[in-house]
């Protein structure tokens, strides 16, 4: 047993198991021993490009970000958790004095240090080092992988709660059924939405977001030959407000569309089928730049917001969801492993499903010295 | 002297004056004598091309709907306004009973009569029948042009003031220095931008803009030859952000982009310079659709919004703020015909300048027997 | 069998049955044949006292607004409902051209015809004239009951989820366990409160609120003597945040407080227990004049806000969460009478209980002919 | 000349000048050599009375909070300030890391350490250590006294642009003339507002209001007799809108009412006289009960909140108003006196007017070795 061990990527396609010293912790910091981790499309991302858009991994990274753990020891400033708390952990620390940070608005922040986000390290080590006030103390009735799931579900808080101002009764069409926009789905259902329309252009996902959170269920059709994006998109839209009796005014119209695709044609899609008066929010990140039809845009007066990872009270929000049973977080969990099988992990999160052909939604890596069944 | 003289658009480039009836009213209406209408470019599109999208004249239409006029008759039960006064028309007459209508959003109300769009009159005529409630009694330092030019102020100031939500101190940009955009770029000074920069391809609009409302100008380059569009709208954010001193975050950020060119370009350039977590109104209409940078809005968490025409109190916060002194409508028009000059007027509009080269902003034709000089 | 029988109210205590003819519509209006009327406080204040505040029974008026029925006739331009169509109906008729009612608000409209507020007829009759867009047809899985009790599930609806804008997993404390105050917290708990806690000093009405939509019930102590109000509130908010867990800030905070009592000392109460920076919405009318603890309202910067009635969406709203089983309004209808027992329905709604002891939560009176089985 | 000398109150009506040790500053602090100091009538109740509310002085504490200065010595990771700089000093320093302060409203923080507010040192004495981002460069047009007054001005910022979110063309009333009633009058002129109404029961108050920012004012008549409040209350409404030509709905309506003054009665004329659906903001602190016509609020559905000191962006927002020449700050300093005179300053202060008989708005005391003309 070593000290330290962490999951390091050193370049495209490398990565290594390292030892590294464990950190010390400031008066208001908390030292977690790491206990789940989950795989993120980012962290296939680096391992694959070593780096996204302007992040670029200059120098060796230890990798992951949606963690969960146990606390190891706290500043002296902290109080609300002490040695022994299960928490969950937020990756990103921002700088608290910015004018995004004191505004309320801290996913903005410049100075954020991201956990696995070039040049900053991870959370795939034994332990990691983080601000106090982003340790959420798990409550019972949650897993320590409910507490790494807490991540991408502050995602689909963000964009469906808080950017997309979701209310009761609002039909809500989220395009991509991955992790993220399952969430999506699922956080738009625990908020009271009426209708919950899953798209997605795969049909086990589609089963699987049905038997999950979904309301209803849309496969898009193939695209013509000669057709462009937008002549296939409109064609999209008659035939899924058709299918689903989608109209775009009065209670059979979409209050609310979520993209967690990213794919050119759902952001098309998704503009064309929004009620008069509508919302958009744009969770998936795809193509940098994408055609939309603008003047229907324009006409229906909608409102088309980005959404960006999370901001102050999604994670409570989120682990107040899960532990009221409003949000069910282990069926996305489809498969586990040990930390010494982080490299594995990684290859079948990359291969979209695991050598028995069974489809990957969510993967956790164990930290060192977990079992895969101690959740 | 006849009873309804009406300028009437029969076809593509096919007007006639005709005599019509005087219309009847009912209990909740008005009665107005127009005169002074504004050309709007959607007229001109009309008279040039018979339709605007889906808005076909199929029948014998009248044009105009910027106008203003005296009240001849008054239903039963109207009474803030009576015979005699000088009153700014609002065009869209809603149904009052739809959702849209009811929750304070009549502009997106399906059942929406508008003056001069197909199948329903103009105001183009010695009189035209109005909802009472949407005939403005002007006070007494607006004139009668000033009246008419409520229209597209009311433009600006649902697109600034509602959707935008501009306040005090912010950083403004808006695209295109036509009637609209200046209108935009008035209300935004009104409303206490401490800076309001215009964007526009003719130098001489950009001249009058800064003798109007802008802080500052800018004239974008000419494109290079093999470049893409957005490859173009990256130089020319950059261009003006360098040129203008403008940063993405802090007091030198643009807190609201509104276009009001309907350029593709100009959109594209808007997403750039807007500030991280800012604002983004689409007034212009031009290319139905287009190509923008999704991720850069993501990121940034944009609020992108479309703006259609002006919804409750939008009239009367224009004119309170022309009668506060705060907007100077006079300086906009530059041209003016008697009623027998429609079509000459129509003409002028559509080269964009008079035969003696003067630019043409706004184009105002007064009523029947109304002399251009008394406004 | 007669044509159009009529509960009328002629003065104080003074109440008979009478012959009006039945109403002509118009073509925006409905006829609707009234099959179940719910009894609200104001109907027998009205009895009572012949006035509520300067609202005076000058002449002859029938008494009833809370009703639901069957279309009869519908006017040319009414295609929502058909004659046989079940509806709710709202009772508040408003102008359409004021500009709370354009801007949506309409409960705020100087110019409402709310039937039995003198000097306008109520429902209590066979027939009732009613603007079209006010009736909404019952999904199938709700009774006439249900119909009627929208009337005051909308009041509920406008002050906890328009007014008071509970978000899911928000604690609120209503005060009041009348039939308003319970479906203030029906409206809650739909909307996904994690605590819903119930006030009142009747211990019967607390163990109704408890089996219905409370999570949490607290019955104040009695007032000692020489006690001010303000002692007692004091005291009063010190025992109930003792005993329920409660601090003022955190997920043990109150984030709304909701008074549906109209007692003085539940709203120095309510103000005492609210979270620093939450909500306070009144809705309970009781003194007109009350004293408050200001400062603590200031340092808290508490956000206290008055609930008129309902506005627009608000009779769709809460339609919508009964017909997703989100509320159960049965439960609150306790007594039933025929139309000839209308009398005796408001003596029993006054005494609050019926003769076998049965407290009295809702009362409801069906039309003429109507079999009070028949829901 | 000393080091650190300090203005310490070591009791009721106990002052003295005493030598502190100069301040260590960390990283992310900033050392300010005070210039000028506005006294406050906090300030002074502390003088008087020891304690304000829960807040009692237990040690010996500096007084002072509203104050400027010149940057001595920065943190290391302080950039946007240098020594030499001319800075604003906000005093309240928060924790940045409760849910108050992530969510944009630190002035709710509950771990606030704010200048002379026991047990926390105040800013008169040379020298002042505050976290960086709390100091605010001056422009160049503004005096270092009007970095003074940036603390009030924020307080009239907060109350009026943020709590009461007026808006360009809303009509306004301010109950009290003092300090920061009136920059609450130079916000809402600032921000537009169309009508600016002064109420005040010093006529020299209102005099001086009427030359400053307002556009109207209003002595409310003497108490009759045996008047309760709330009837001298309802008289003094109906007298001030006959008056003021002021009605409860239209143009003519107030939006916007701010108590600056804590009187009961304003706090009751304040809620009689605002619009249907208006706003009212509580900044004054008096009484801490106080009686309000609550029946009056519920039907108009008025909005009425705290409003706590500032919050983020409320300092900047002041300043740029000033430098934009939207607010002059100068007329409110009425007296100016050297350290040495702290006490004499006190003294004035309390009297409200000066030997001369010249009444105090704002006196402000100069830093150690400071001249009063240097400002
Ligand atoms: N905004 C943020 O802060 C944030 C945070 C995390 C992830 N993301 C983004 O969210 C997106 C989803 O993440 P994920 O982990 O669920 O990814 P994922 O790849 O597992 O899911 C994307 C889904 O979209 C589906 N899809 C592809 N094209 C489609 C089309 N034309 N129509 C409908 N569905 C289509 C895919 O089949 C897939 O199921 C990614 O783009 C990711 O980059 C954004
Ligand atoms: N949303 C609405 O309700 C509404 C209402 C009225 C008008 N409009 C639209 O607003 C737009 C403006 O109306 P207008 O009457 O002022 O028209 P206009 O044609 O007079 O003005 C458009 C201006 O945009 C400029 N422009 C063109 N390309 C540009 C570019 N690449 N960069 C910068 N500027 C560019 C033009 O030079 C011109 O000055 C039109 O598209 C019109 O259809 C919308
Ligand atoms: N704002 C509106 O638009 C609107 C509409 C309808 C009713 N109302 C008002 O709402 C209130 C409730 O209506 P309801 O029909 O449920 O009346 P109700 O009389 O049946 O209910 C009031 C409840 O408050 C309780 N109560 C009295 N004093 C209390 C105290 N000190 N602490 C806690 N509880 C106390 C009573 O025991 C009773 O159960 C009434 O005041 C009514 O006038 C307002
Ligand atoms: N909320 C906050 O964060 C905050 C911050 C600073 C000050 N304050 C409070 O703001 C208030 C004003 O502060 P100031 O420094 O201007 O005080 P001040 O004493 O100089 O001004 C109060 C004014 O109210 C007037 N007044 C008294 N009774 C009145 C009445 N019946 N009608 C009309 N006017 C009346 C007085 O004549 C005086 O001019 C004080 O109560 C203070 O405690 C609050
Ligand atoms: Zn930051
Ligand atoms: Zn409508
Ligand atoms: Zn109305
Ligand atoms: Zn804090």
């Amino acid at each position: 047993m070593s000290n330290n061990p962490s999951f390091v990527l050193r370049g495209v396609e490398d990565v290594v198991f390292e030892e590294r010293p464990i950190p010390e912790i400031s008066d208001d910091e908390v030292l977690v021993e790491v206990k789940k981790t989950g795989i993120c499309g980012s962290d296939v991302h680096y391992l694959q490009h070593g780096r996204i858009g302007d992040f670029i991994v200059k120098a060796p990274m230890v990798l992951g970000h949606e963690s969960s753990g146990v606390v190891s020891k706290v500043g002296k400033k902290i109080h609300h958790v002490k040695p022994g708390d299960r928490v969950a952990m937020e990756p990103g620390a921002t700088c608290r004095v910015c004018e995004d940070c004191k505004k309320g608005r801290y996913e903005l922040c410049p100075n954020i240090v991201f956990a696995a986000t070039p040049p900053y390290d991870g959370t795939l080590a034994r332990y990691y080092r983080i601000p106090g006030d982003l340790t959420y103390k798990l409550p019972d009735n949650l897993s320590l992988e409910d507490g790494a799931m807490a991540e991408p579900l502050a995602v689909g808080i963000h964009s469906v709660a808080n950017i997309g101002k979701l209310r009761a009764n609002q039909k809500v069409i989220v395009f991509g059924a991955g992790p993220v926009g399952l969430l999506c789905m699922a956080v738009a259902k625990a908020l009271g939405a009426s209708r919950v329309i899953a798209v997605d252009i795969i049909p086990s996902r589609l089963e699987f977001a049905k038997s999950y959170a979904a309301t209803d269920v849309y496969l898009p059709p193939k695209p013509l030959e000669g057709e462009t994006k937008l002549q296939y998109s409109a064609r999209n839209a008659k035939t899924l407000m058709e299918q689903l009796d989608i109209e775009d005014r009065g209670h059979k119209a979409i209050d609310l569309v979520v993209d967690a695709s990213g794919a050119e044609v759902s952001i098309q899609t998704g503009i064309l089928v929004a009620r008069q008066g509508g919302s958009y929010v744009q969770v998936g990140m795809g193509a940098p730049e994408i055609q939309i039809p603008v003047t229907t845009l324009l006409v229906k007066e909608l409102n088309f917001s980005g959404s960006l990872r999370y901001g102050p009270g999604d994670y409570e929000f989120g682990i107040a969801l899960v532990a009221q049973g409003k949000i069910d977080l282990k069926p996305l969990i489809t498969h586990r492993f040990t930390f010494e099988q982080a490299k594995e992990a990684f290859e079948t999160n990359r291969a979209g499903k695991s050598e028995d052909g069974k489809p990957v939604i969510k993967a956790i890596i164990s930290g060192p010295d977990v079992s895969i069944d101690d959740n």
